[in-house]
């Protein structure tokens, strides 16, 4: 008994002490450029990290239910928007630590996105269905654009981003349709629709120089595919064979569309339920061939010099990472962080990969060169890794 | 008389008048993602600007000769680094406005640039030639590659750029050669030489990821590709008619290497002497095309999204920037902002663009969407304009 209640004290004494002994004083004068957020899924916030010490610099908490939570900046780098499945919407001070502003918008979202010139921050709703536009700067609510279908019924949005000249792009879950809304008026956003793209897109993603928006497809085989600088053309069906339909497998997770990496010309995609990643042209959007993968994978990430593609797993290889050799297509390291690495996140020049290793409340720093582990930061059950070099990204 | 003084009171008045008018009080905690600098020319300092409020906070000087400056920016986005053509290499504190370092390193100088850790700022040199590396938070000497040739002669050094791994990039000028050097360890670099890459390089830049350097050759046509992804396969020469052999018309500015634009798979770079921007394929590394231009290019910047391309022009046409429409290869606007439009900057995602326009004493700031003017700002003789988003991106 004695033994017991000294083990539980010594692990509380642990616990309670491992913020402690991180925390850094908050409110300094200093640059953005080089922190980013972590999402403690179970906990319902955020941790603010720095990427050249490597370290956590403090919690910032009562951001609601993070599950699936997702992140964008402001322009400026100071402020993450974090979108929490609960409809939440928060705006996290990263300098002072500490939530600077917070709404609960609507009963279930799914993501969101910051417009190109950072005044405006839109959720993708569940419930009611459509995207709901904020000012960045208050939160207070600007427009509602209600996604219904041609029937007048409400959809589930997934897949929203933004997009150059004030767009924003999303896909309507229920209505199988692909929307582009200009917000350059935001109190009246203009919207041109994409009918009839394939049942049930489930997420959607812009490549890298904002042209190509991209949904995946529950109900069917193959991807929808927009070219933002031809619309006139319409949506076109890619990659017969990669969808839902065909796969000898059950599906663990449907992979994150977020996750497709692009290194050049070539596209790395993970397969729906098969233990394979895609390499796909993105000029001609053809399969091309397939790498051989331990599990079935989540996400496929690019080094931002797209030498390197790091790829996750779904249950039950979800303890490893692999590391594809963009020039020969092979797998050069098979890393084990160990249980439920969720998410890969590079530094901006791809020095590093922030990995989150759920199970084991922690966060490792890979060097990306060398393929070895540099630095570890604690963290309770984290999930999603965010950087502000998102904030001059396209498309996030 | 009266008149007279009256008059030059005035003058004098609003000459005082104007950096107190616009001053903004230094040492604020904010975000840095937004932040950039405009080099004044004449004056030996920078301009701290804002791009979210379009409008310049405060101006730091006494950096020495700023003619031909460029700058870097540290990884959290706080610090610029400036080379001045002197030799001075500066670190300037965006947030507290002011110099917070500065050595002069060597009689002249050309340029440099950040590794991508971060933790080492590089110089290249004409006297001595060499490249010059210091700690990036003291500037304290950490080591010299004294660029020799095979007779043991020192070399102009130009095109220096970091590249991912670790690495710089940089071409002897009186050498004919393009090394590698791997600075992993700051102290001892070592270096891998590619010989006899062509005559006279002046310049080099590096494709956006990382992947491919390119030399412009002065000594003759043609310019010099070296593939760091296969580096055993050596220095290859393309683009033939390129360089300075075969122009009909004198050359009254080099074009900058720095402002080749790419968008996606094609490349826009600026004719030698030519009333031209050469379209060129970025896998096979072939000429595609030409655009006919209104005078001499000096750069061609793409947007961030590639879909147009900006060009500033030599003497005496440097009062306009023509803007290309990338899918049809055609220009769709012909600016006029005023004399001598030196530099071309776009914010991180596009949506703006910056021009100084060194004899109106001006940055011009335009909506890149509408190709209309939105805001303009005082500085003395403008020239290089810098914004932090560089300090995420691979081979400034």
């Amino acid at each position: 008994m004695r033994t017991r209640s000294f083990l539980a004290c010594v692990v509380a004494a642990a616990l309670a002490a491992l913020p402690a002994a991180a925390e850094t004083p908050r409110g300094l004068i200093r640059g953005t450029g080089d922190l980013g957020i972590v999402i403690e899924r179970a906990n319902g916030g955020v941790v603010v990290v720095d990427t050249t010490t490597q370290t956590r610099l403090y919690a910032v908490d009562q951001l609601g239910d993070l599950s699936h939570a997702s992140a964008v900046f402001s322009r400026d780098g100071r402020h993450a928007y974090v979108f929490g499945r609960d409809g939440g919407l928060s705006k996290v001070d990263l300098l002072r630590g500490e939530v600077a502003k917070r709404v609960v918008q609507a009963g279930n979202s799914i993501g969101g996105a910051i417009s190109q010139d950072g005044r405006i921050v839109a959720v993708a709703n569940y419930d009611p269905g459509g995207v709901r536009l904020f000012d960045a700067d208050t939160l207070a609510p600007v427009s509602e654009i209600a996604a219904r279908d041609a029937g007048g019924n409400r959809s589930k949005v997934v897949g929203l981003v933004d997009a150059p000249d004030d767009k924003l792009v999303f896909a309507l879950y229920d209505a199988g349709e692909i929307w582009v809304a200009d917000i350059a008026d935001p109190a009246r956003p203009t919207v041109v629709r994409h009918r009839g793209v394939g049942q049930l897109p489930y997420d959607g993603i812009l490549s890298p120089n904002g042209r190509h928006y991209v949904a995946g497809l529950f109900g069917e085989d193959g991807v929808a595919l927009l070219d933002l600088w031809q619309p006139g053309a319409g949506v076109r069906r890619i990659l017969d064979g990669y969808g839902r339909g065909q796969e000898p497998l059950p599906v663990y997770k449907m992979p994150h569309l977020e996750g497709w990496a692009s290194s050049g010309e070539l596209g790395f995609i993970p397969a729906v339920g098969r233990h394979e990643v895609l390499v796909v042209s993105l000029t001609a959007w053809t399969e091309l061939g397939r790498i051989p993968l331990l599990g079935q994978p989540v996400f496929a990430v690019a080094r931002p010099d797209g030498r390197q593609v790091w790829v996750n797993f779904a249950h039950p290889h979800n303890d490893a990472v692999q590391v594809i050799d963009v020039p020969t297509r092979s797998i050069v390291a098979t890393l084990r962080p160990g249980r439920a690495v969720l998410h890969v996140e590079f530094t901006p020049r791809g020095e590093q990969a922030w990995l989150s290793v759920r199970d084991a409340d922690r966060v490792d720093v890979y060097d990306t060169r060398r393929l070895q582990r540099i630095a570890e930061i604690s963290a309770r059950k984290p999930s999603g890794i965010f950087f502000t070099a998102r904030a001059g990204r396209i498309g996030y």
